[in-house]
């Protein structure tokens, strides 16, 4: 059977004011409709239905989780007790997955990125359920890049191999971490890279064997949770807590994708991705007015702008905003705090949270 | 006996969106203490006490000014039913107090302005106070001026008389209205140029009798309501209602001083002065931090920057501000509203006050 995993842990500093400690970006509504957890979860029906949709996320949020995606049950929560990267989060889906489906293929994808249309998503996810049955397959999403960002990594295509649902579809031949401006450039004029969306297909058993080859302090780990898994809640829960800490913080694609050799595959998928990193990104993912401003808020707020363009307004009350003669301004305004920052500077957000909690202000984190 | 009366008329649209129409700026305590009027009217003190300090203003905003003014008499409290400008204004309390006090001296001065220090300003009281006793005198602050403002009317200092407590005293040789800034930068350059303050000193007689002179329409109507205002309060409002709306909207600098030749005389005032009259000049007249940022909050809101200068920052509610890479802005929070405007087109907000009104929100006005 087809499952997914949402990967929604990461508390996320980009978007502070409006994320914070207890509210993270995936539980935020960026673009304007439902928080974005839930835009994920229902991007997945009808291939895959709530009850075979699995959720990782830290204890805090479990709450926030459970608030947003009612649909899903509760059971199909798994709490980390802290955040150890996506080998150690994707490990564990599929080791507990496995237990109650042995033959169960798993779409692993982030809570929290923009993906449209969502037919183009949905016959990617064909796609890729396809792909990933064969043995020994690692399949990873890849973006044809529409511009050379240096924010994401990127995915060079291999051997060629049948395309599925009319998708392209190649053997790994590397992966690159994000570059810089010069080597992006010269990725999108060779004309074979595609960005790494940070999604996978796989078998439960073979993301598992592929840990046990090339993380096995992480694959023992994943049998005492499966083991412990079988006897309950409490003893997952006591496992959870004893092993968890002790994991190292790995990304799935450094720690297993890159050590698959043959058996990491990708998969050309050109619907719309971004995984609106920042302010900055946001904007991009926006409907703009003529001047290039973007604004969200909630009923009853709205934007007046004089003179103004290229800005980004980000209100959490309902709010008169009016802008006069300013550009490329990010403003977010939420119920204890205000930011207006240069929107290319955007990224920098982090810094005003780092001094934030220098100055011991927890609770504006 | 030295009466003041403080000109507290006017909506004032240039500090929306904390300025509104039954919250204007003499209401606003926009230098971070109290209202401007309160300011103003702690100013006057001990040389005019509160019960011989009269306010005129609109009636929408009689509660605000006694709210913000407690100490001053309500019957000293002189309501028009409409705004007329300063001739009406200044001639009606002239009128008034005349009938209570016919040697009465007035100094008539706007709610809104920022004056310090008060050391400096009552050496100017007591100047003007003699200055105006003399028999035809009509007496204007005229303020040194330091930059070549255009946003400021001038005047030109003409015969010298004999100082006053060691202030510079000369008759009027002309009036000059708001310059160009070609004509501004001649007149500091000549260095015989004051700014008109707007602040006035004169007998209530001697005023009348040139309303008399220059103003005979108003001159007349100004005689009804000192008769009626002797019969008592009701008659002195049914007199306003009946007679005020038909007057003409005059300054009394150009129906009255600009006329009045030889009898006009300019008190050369040395203390820091302004007509704040816009964000723009508000940021001039706050304490600014080393990369020329300020900021008003209330008790538990302040302002946080990173690499962000010549900022701005007014808030109505206490909220932590983060400025991040943007310069020279204006930034205003206020309960319903956040205004973000380039700080060089602060004058313009009216604009967005005219578009308000056309789209009938009168909510936000």
């Amino acid at each position: 059977m087809l499952h997914a995993v949402i990967m929604a842990g990461g508390a996320g500093t980009r978007f502070w004011p409006e994320s914070r400690v207890a509210r993270p970006k995936q539980l935020l509504p960026i673009l304007g409709g439902r928080p974005l957890v839930a835009e994920t979860a229902a991007r997945l029906a009808p291939l895959v239905p709530p009850e075979r949709t699995w959720i990782v996320t830290g204890r805090e949020q479990a709450e926030g989780i459970r608030a947003a995606c009612p649909e899903v049950p509760v059971e199909r929560l798994l709490l980390e007790p802290c955040g150890r990267n996506t080998a150690p989060c994707a490990g564990l889906a599929a080791a507990v997955i496995a237990t109650e489906d042995p033959e169960a293929v798993l779409i692993v994808l982030p809570a929290d990125h923009s993906v449209r249309p969502r037919e183009e998503f949905q016959r990617a996810l064909r796609a890729a359920a396809a792909a990933a049955a064969e043995p020994g397959a690692l399949v990873t999403f890849g973006i044809p890049p529409t511009r050379p960002a240096t924010g994401y990594g990127y995915i060079r295509r291999g051997e060629e191999l049948p395309p599925l649902e009319g998708l392209r579809r190649a053997r790994v031949a590397a992966f690159t971490e994000k570059p810089d401006a010069e080597r992006a450039a010269a990725m999108i004029a060779a004309g074979d890279h595609l960005w790494n969306s940070g999604i996978f297909a796989w078998r439960a058993d073979t993301l598992l064997e592929a840990i046990d080859r090339h993380l096995p302090d992480l694959g023992a780990a994943l049998a005492e949770l499966a083991a412990a898994w079988r006897r309950g809640t409490a003893a997952f829960t006591a496992a959870l807590d004893r092993l968890y800490p002790g994991l190292g913080s790995v990304p799935v694609d450094v720690g297993v994708m890159e050590k698959a050799d043959s058996g990491a595959v990708v998969l050309e998928t050109p619907f719309h991705w971004s995984d609106i990193g920042s302010w900055q990104a946001l904007h991009e993912e926006l409907e703009r007015d003529s001047d290039d401003n973007a604004a969200v808020f909630p009923a009853g707020g709205d934007l007046l702008t004089l003179d103004a363009g290229g800005n980004l307004v980000w209100s959490a009350e309902p709010r008169l905003v009016a802008l006069l003669g300013v550009e490329d301004l990010v403003v977010v305004h939420t119920g204890d705090a205000l930011l207006v920052a240069a929107r290319d500077r955007a990224e920098e957000v982090k810094r005003i949270v780092e001094r934030l909690r220098a100055e011991g202000r927890t609770e504006l984190l």
